[in-house]
């Protein structure tokens, strides 16, 4: 079968598409023939190695540490299953499945994230991937088509761990920071469909896409910290019961005096600045809570499938390519220049 | 009746123990004859109006804002039902209680404090007070004398909600910061009472009575932020699931990295220093989350109150005024030199 292979940490040299053998499901797993993929920023940074080490922030790594190569990458799939391995329900051959991508710490609905297809096992770059059965969940009565699906598991699933751990609900106010990428788009989508007030920090020109996706007031992402603030205050005149922010940095400092009593900060990356100076007496005296927040459990993924099951996501798909042309796919990615996610079609050249 | 009044905000002067009108309890209300109150650093900075308002940190002002005077201090109470409002059941008369001090902004058990008896309402340092009949606790099969019970509510209320919001349990290696304070000697012994394995910084002097309320081992607060956190990770190899920290400052960045996947830092207060610099990483990347906690719940006070019943829980009392001596009283507990509760025995002399 044809799949992108990882070859080492690099740049885009060290990922080749070439023709490996395709696996066989063991005991327990199952095949599951790709029909989509999507691209993350994780399947980048894991290419680079840019997660670094404790202590050696430079060293090449992958999230959980070292890589195994080769590598086939791609944490986000959908697609069909094709085979069984032994002790699998057979019923499951020629289910149309979202594939959940973490392996987790132990058995248990709130067990915690620790590794991740495409980085610590083969992923869906690929026509094919085995996976556990434990993993795959039907989606015969989901409304959404193969590309669709494929755009949920990574940033639908980080964002629902947002949603979850944040407890962010019904009739709150939400400001959703970094609104026009995977993961912010994301949540603003979920946390509207949950019938929360989705208030969002994002570019001029992407302001258009968030609203449709259910903001109902976007902010200028690249005001100043406290210019910024004075904007969210004008549209969340109450305050905000919660924020999902997956960009940190000054803002933090600025905006969590709007946060009210008992109010929920839910951090999920901080690529506006990781090191942040703040005053905890906004903490302590309203029962906020700073909530960290990485990838999803079983129960929020299980949450996530039944969302894509009753229809109640949509992801924007921003731009498809063909599996031969994953560098493409990258680039435009990294470029960020479209809101909604970049779908790779594994033999789309045989469709 | 007796009771120390609070004339304006300011120094010991503005504190009066004179004679008063005895409360009549109202509809819904109970009287409760104080058996015996605890003195609590609330008490001294609603005195002195040192919370501040926003924006305006050095205005005198109580933790909600604008104090009404004459007040009675004392959040801290436990005593007898004398009297019984309308609409409230007689079999209360003559049972020994445990006030919940708080004032909710709703019903149900997870309502959030937004009052205190002694700051939002009249409160305990006098031979009686008047409050809401939902807000006693029957201590009639408690263990614990009056004096005990009345070193409950503001102290371990605070502890419990810490231990509650942070979802501290059975098993887990918890660290107490401040644990001679008195939040922090009943987090000790509220978390090692739920099983937890307790580590605590302390100073030397004080290291024995923390160990005997029951913590494993004791870390010197006086080392530097990088040699305390060296020597907490001495004590704690396999990392931290929980702190408890009533004291903030520098010590949150360096021992952070600590904290294990899915623990939560809880922090109630920020005498080390409430402006803080740390790395986001730590959370996001890790699932922790850093808990703010103020007073506690309905439901929190509720498990406070079946540890008292049950016996679980033992203040420790390092002194006793009769409530004449309210000044001496408060000196006593602002120089910090006893490890325990103040004890303040209103009608002491009667008795």
């Amino acid at each position: 079968m044809q799949a992108a292979v990882l070859t080492a940490f690099g740049g885009p040299e060290v990922l080749e598409v070439r023709e490996v053998a395709e696996p066989r499901p063991g005991r327990g797993e199952v095949l599951v023939e790709v029909r989509a993929a999507a691209v993350n920023n994780t399947d980048l940074w894991t290419r680079q190695g840019a997660y670094g080490l404790p202590g050696r922030p430079d060293a090449p790594a992958g999230w959980r540490g070292p890589v195994t190569f080769p590598r086939i990458q791609g944490g986000d799939m959908a697609g069909v299953v094709r085979e069984v391995g032994e002790g699998v329900d057979a019923a499951w051959r020629g289910r149309r499945v979202l594939v959940d991508p973490a392996f987790y710490d132990g058995p248990g609905d709130d067990a915690r994230p620790v590794g991740l297809l495409g980085s610590e096992a083969d992923g869906g770059f690929a026509d094919a991937v085995v996976v556990g059965a434990d993993r795959v969940h039907d989606m015969t009565d989901s409304p959404l088509d193969d590309e669709a699906l494929a755009c949920l598991p990574v940033a639908f699933g980080t964002a629902t761990g947002m949603l979850e751990r944040g407890a962010i609900g019904a009739g709150e106010t939400v400001l959703v920071t970094g609104a026009s990428g995977g993961v912010g788009l994301a949540a603003v989508q979920l946390a509207a469909a949950r019938g929360a007030r989705v208030l969002a920090l994002t570019t001029p020109d992407q302001a258009a896409a968030v609203r449709d996706a259910g903001a109902t007031a976007t902010v200028d992402r690249h005001l100043g910290a406290e210019e910024l603030a004075a904007a969210v205050a004008e549209v969340a005149p109450d305050g905000l019961d919660a924020v999902a922010d997956v960009v940190g940095g000054p803002v933090l400092a600025t905006v969590l005096p709007l946060v009210t009593d008992g109010g929920r900060w839910v951090i999920a990356g901080a690529m506006g600045g990781p090191v942040v100076e703040f005053d905890l007496r906004r903490l302590y005296l309203h029962n906020v809570a700073l909530v960290g927040s990485s990838m999803h459990t079983p129960a929020h993924f299980a949450r996530l499938a039944a969302d894509a099951v009753a229809g109640r996501v949509a992801p924007r798909i921003a731009a498809r390519y063909a599996l031969a042309d994953i560098h493409a796919a990258q680039d435009d990615f990294a470029r960020s220049a479209h809101v909604g996610k970049i779908v790779v079609l594994p033999g789309a050249a045989d469709r």
